[in-house]
């Protein structure tokens, strides 16, 4: 019954395929195809910000993962969505799918990690749901925020000549930091109250993948200097470990799960962004790794020259 | 590690441990423990509801039910979550585990199930999120909603010499009304405006199940005639069909997964909500079915007299 030209998709053609005529209604501001829904429930200066995410046992973490991190980085995806944004979180909603033989030490645990995040950042955790899932367990987490309508930052504003920047270093994330990472919640306020940002996306793909998401909403492309990609210890260390395995630079470009914020800037405000971060956030590093340009697609320019970026940031299927 | 005490619990037990000190917020007006939780955002006259639930293949439906019937149930729980609460939804998201070898066409029927559900009662579907689950699909939905803050009905008010009622018929529903059960939404918000219930909740574990639920938030108990108790000709077929099954009276209080209203409203009512309902909804019977005391649990007065109920609801796990 598929549908001609409905078969052989990847993740990104299916999503792209199921959410074209999606109902809508009124109070969508912003539907699929951002970092979170963004919502007109009536408030007068805030919008509602509204997003979901799973993460799977074998897929986003291993069974020997600490279950409390587990618990972290299920709330961490989320948070990070809304700071891409530059929201606000309010409230969780936690979603379990148990195999029949699941430790209910193992869940204590994984609610600990869940709860001292939620509590770091004001959030309430205010119920959710356990099911069945034999196999694997799965924790999907539902998250309502707010944003100041006038501070509400997309992936679909990056304006030719804007300067690209990213938060924190890159690549590497499997050693660690996927588990580890701190959602950048306070970074991006204070970029929308500060600095904001034309356009702004997390970096759960990698740049090879985030990246092309924000130019595609915004229709332009990109130029990025390979040296200026902050390539994370992790990345340098796996590297050296493999034989064959990517550079670093491709490790930090399409590795995935970084959980950094990815924007877009006017350029003449490049030195006044970067000593007002540095007074501002000197333990996190902020980099300029490029600019926007009208031509369509992703060019790197490397020490030997210049050549497109045609590696992909990841997927989860094909 | 598990704490001591921490093993061998039933779901209710695991749900009820989990949801022991979950972080609040000034925002949290109902958490854990209701058909949905309620948050205060600041509008003036409205809270806002928030409710995520999943359906897993093989447990909630079969690989053979029609895709389209499965995304309506998937949306379709949540909906009756916020008719329990006397809300109307607003948007909603789905996250979606898929395994490697997922029809993109079995998808496409899907969201064609749920979209026109949500379309029918006005709800936005505002995105989601694609994973892989290796061995089985989930469609875990979130839902957004409101509710006028004087109408908001929830489990806790059920007050001694209440009448309790329950909508359509029950039992049976694994014959094919768990795939097409229309959400009491327009029946909810009538009752709030016109007999507003002292507590309400939406029957998907059986009536053993969620009376329970609503007993205990209450703090009381029932007594249920069995000979008002509506059995649905489903689970009379069933009964029927089976040498050894559970009789039709067993079924229609535990089979679950009905999505009918169960409520509890001033007994002096009675009369005056029959003959309103009669009228409002002439096609969906409206029963009559016991009144709360204040003895904890539940008492069946039946034909040959009085006992305790001791079924159970649906449990998804023990």
């Amino acid at each position: 019954m598929a549908p001609v030209g409905f078969a052989f998709m990847n993740e990104f053609e299916l999503i792209a395929r199921l959410t074209q005529g999606l109902p809508q209604n009124d109070s969508v501001v912003v539907g699929a195809g951002d970092d979170c829904a963004v919502i007109d429930l009536g408030l007068p200066d805030r919008w509602v910000l509204f997003k979901t995410d799973a993460v799977v046992e074998g897929i986003h973490f291993d069974r020997e993962a600490p279950p409390a991190r587990v618990g972290h980085k299920a709330l961490g995806r989320c948070l990070s969505d809304v700071a891409a944004m530059a929201g606000e979180p309010v409230c969780a909603l936690i979603a379990l799918g148990l195999p029949p033989n699941h430790n209910p030490g193992y869940l204590h645990e994984l609610y600990q990690g869940l709860n001292a995040l939620a509590e770091s950042f004001g959030v309430a955790v205010v119920g959710g749901e356990t099911t069945a899932n034999p196999e694997r367990m799965t924790v999907t987490v539902s998250l309502m925020g707010t944003v100041l309508k006038d501070r509400c930052v997309r992936r679909s504003g990056a304006q030719v000549g804007d300067s690209l920047w990213v938060t924190g270093e890159l690549g590497g994330s499997i050693a660690g930091w996927h588990l580890m990472f701190e959602p950048r919640l306070q970074q991006a306020r204070w970029l929308a109250d500060h600095f904001p940002p034309h356009a702004m996306i997390d970096l759960s793909d990698g740049i090879a993948g985030d990246l092309r998401h924000l130019l595609a909403a915004s229709r332009v492309g990109a130029t990025l200097l390979t040296s200026a990609i902050p390539i994370s210890a992790a990345a340098r260390q796996l590297a050296g470990s493999r034989n064959r395995g990517p550079s670093p630079l491709t490790a930090a470009l399409t590795d995935g799960e970084d959980y950094e914020l990815l924007f877009a800037l006017p350029a003449q405000q490049a030195v006044a962004l970067h000593d007002a971060w540095t007074r501002q956030f000197p333990g996190l590093r902020l980099s300029c790794i490029g600019k926007v340009v009208a031509q369509p697609g992703i060019s790197l320019m490397t020490p030997e020259g210049g050549r497109p970026l045609t590696e992909q940031g990841y997927v989860h299927f094909e």
